[in-house]
């Protein structure tokens, strides 16, 4: 690919440019292996020691660290220079995609009752069944599936092998990754002398605009109502996210978070990797998890909340491991020494 | 789809009718979000005080909380009125699936060798292999893989995307659901000289009847024997169960858990999300384990077992973990603090 | 499928035979459900109890242990039985495959700029993109997805439903199994006033040799640069690996384990099922994580770590817990006490 002008960056994504305009980068790079060919960025104060040593041809900064750059190296001067180093990467990667148009692929199984946007892709041994809606411009990739009735909203991307389910919807410029499954059955059954009755899961999940949702992620069908995913949230892989759950808008989840059915999870809300939300619980907005941490009861005040064991040395772990098991008593022990005169 | 009369689900699933058996619903409701031509239910004395305010048109009730419904709203009197809703939505259900007969889609990849029942559905670009043999109405959504010589039952659905590897077998009225993965090789390895060999994995998976299988839940095949998942086994979505691990019948497991191999767990057991199960363990019948529980050691006996940290705000739960690596000191400073005179 | 011949076995994998080599074996089993057809090892001396009892065919054992075997137990003897056990899985794994050469199966899609060994197998609706490679003896099973410039070295396996998206690459004599993502874009945002903005996955990423990939497991592309996973490395299913990682060479990890971005972990280490690895820390070679532990920490000395809070039955956890978020004041009051004359 062409190396892009600087003069040609900054006339579309803003910022003042403090060098040659006709300088070109031919790569994005972080500051500690970009060459006099890179653009790079420098997102914290905390790194401005490799700022000052960085040999990349440029590199966006906010104002008042500008100075810190090389000699000789072009300055892309801006407020939020990882919020203009995000726009970097999605300017870059649009240059770097296929120049080509729409495109359907005639291996594609479309159902002649899905309505297909003429400008919509769809890529080889894609599934769509009947009366599914696909938006225009939306991008489905190779062995895609899309159930009855379900709909794909204009600009949304669904990788290859993603599942959209029966009636269930995603709205605009969103983002699927390969293997997520929107709309299987939630866990629902009712005990029967010993046995376990389905209820069928009569519900569906709906998805609001500018939504990502990660590789392998798992997104189940309501009971009766329906699972809601708001606008702007973003989910990592492998995550669980059970039947009648809402999410709140642009709350973010890292890796394999789980969180369980008809969890109420508020807007602006962070969950770290591996955490777990209960079922039924509430959670307000701006409320921050960390990550492992297992939360049992709602939270009703934003901040952020933890509770992981912390590790230690296998032999360490092991005595403090067994004496939590007496803990309670230990107290008692206390107490008891406390009362004596 | 038009309504049912309350007399049509009476006559179906039993219960006494308090009420119009002329009356229709067309929808199943829980009682908050409920209307006139909604069906719902009281499944907890619990939620005693929303019956009471209910708008729903009629209410599968126990005798002794019928009484509490408003005047006007009818009653299916019923002794286990959560297990009546569960056969309601399989009815329900029912009447709303496409009535069309078993169909065999002209895509499918379909062995010549394999045994596929005349009424078995085969779903667009599934793929069957050599010697396979499909149960009497079966069902398989598209993409579907079954390997060589692996066996679905009588009346099983796998939805879209789900891979039976070779040699495995899944039993009759079986749900699996998009993505899970039956019969990938064990994690199994001999340490030689600082690397890995690999050690084949010749035994398969071998599922019992009326077994419900999550999305992008993986069971692994056996190392020499077989892994073996007994009858009315429910398993939720993205579970791991490893090789030669035995599930007795009856036993239910929410999302992410986590079964290392050869563990060897009971019957009519439960095992909450995330929750994780060392190898080579045994746990017997009726044990419950709670979600995000590390089960390091055999169970032995019936009952509920736990093992979570406790969540709190984070600058509590900073200072009570950096307290806990100390904790078996501290056991010792209070035990020569007691042994002072 | 014919017997194996003893006299075949040690010709072939070495060791010395105390026995008939003409004597026929048919299955591989354990010590304690091994017949007279049954080749069986004993891989730990503490299961040298089972030796004396096993009605095994034959036996693999060490020198020190080989009279412990049964009068008319043919004995295969060496040093490290449990390799040997690995080799003979393979062996026997080889035996059984279906003898027949490489196949391209006409259902697949193959893009014309794709570079297809003559010799590599591609299975019913797999998906080659432009410009990919795939090298001899390679074998793609069925609904495969392969990306655009995506490369897959000698002989390596991709089992059905594998997705390797668009530039990313695995080396030589890889297996992977069902369902396995790799090349999903990084979790990546910048914030932008109270909404996420999308950061480009512009890297990709690069599997060496010898590595195996579990089921359902996700291996994100990097930001910028690359996520690196070593020779030999291992990993078992449902695991996720975050964008920019590095894992050394033969570097082990069982089942759900997430592993968050910019983490480097170093060769010859194991990690525990469902151990969570935070962002950007480092791990040295040869450090043991136990499972279910979340590494909050770099850890710089090789050695066993472990954090998990231990289980018991739920009554006495409650007790345990609830006065664990005491602990830093019961700390305080012991140190109270202590200063007490």
């Amino acid at each position: 690919m062409r190396g892009a002008r600087l003069g040609e960056i900054v006339a579309t994504l803003g910022g003042t440019l403090d060098g040659d305009p006709d300088r070109t980068v031919e790569r994005i790079a972080p500051l500690d292996t970009a060459d006099g060919r890179s653009v790079s960025f420098l997102a914290h104060a905390r790194y401005r020691g490799q700022l000052a040593r960085t040999a990349a041809g440029a590199v966006i900064v906010a104002p008042a660290l500008a100075d810190d750059a090389p000699v000789g190296c072009a300055r892309i001067v801006t407020a939020d220079p990882y919020l203009y180093y995000a726009r970097l990467t999605q300017w870059w990667a649009q240059r770097l995609r296929d120049a080509h148009g729409p495109q359907r692929h005639t291996s594609a199984q479309i159902d002649p009752t899905a309505e297909v946007a003429d400008d919509a892709s769809i890529g080889p041994l894609a599934v769509i069944g009947p009366g599914a809606r696909i938006g225009p411009g939306a991008q489905l990739g190779a062995h895609v599936v899309v159930g009855a009735r379900a709909s794909v909203g204009s600009g949304t991307r669904l990788a290859p092998r993603v599942t959209l389910l029966d009636d269930c919807e995603i709205g605009a410029r969103g983002v699927v990754h390969p293997g997520a499954v929107i709309g299987a059955d939630g866990f629902g059954f009712a005990p029967d002398q010993g046995a376990w009755t389905k209820i069928e899961q009569l519900g569906a999940v709906r998805i609001g605009d500018d939504v990502e949702i990660g590789a392998n992620t798992c997104i189940d069908r309501g009971a009766l109502g329906d699972t809601v995913i708001g606008h702007g949230v973003k989910l990592d892989n492998l995550i669980q996210v059970g039947h009648n759950v809402r999410v709140g808008d642009h709350t973010a989840m890292a890796g394999c978070v789980g969180v369980a059915g008809s969890a109420r999870i508020g807007a602006h809300c962070t969950v770290g990797g591996g955490a777990v939300i209960l079922g039924h619980l509430k959670i307000v907005d701006h409320v921050h998890v960390s990550a492992a941490t297992v939360v049992t009861r709602s939270i009703l005040k934003p901040g952020q909340y933890s509770g992981v064991f912390p590790f230690d040395e296998n032999a360490s772990w092991e005595k403090n491991a067994a004496t939590l098991r007496q803990l309670h008593a230990l107290r008692d022990r206390l107490r008891a020494l406390e009362k004596k005169p």
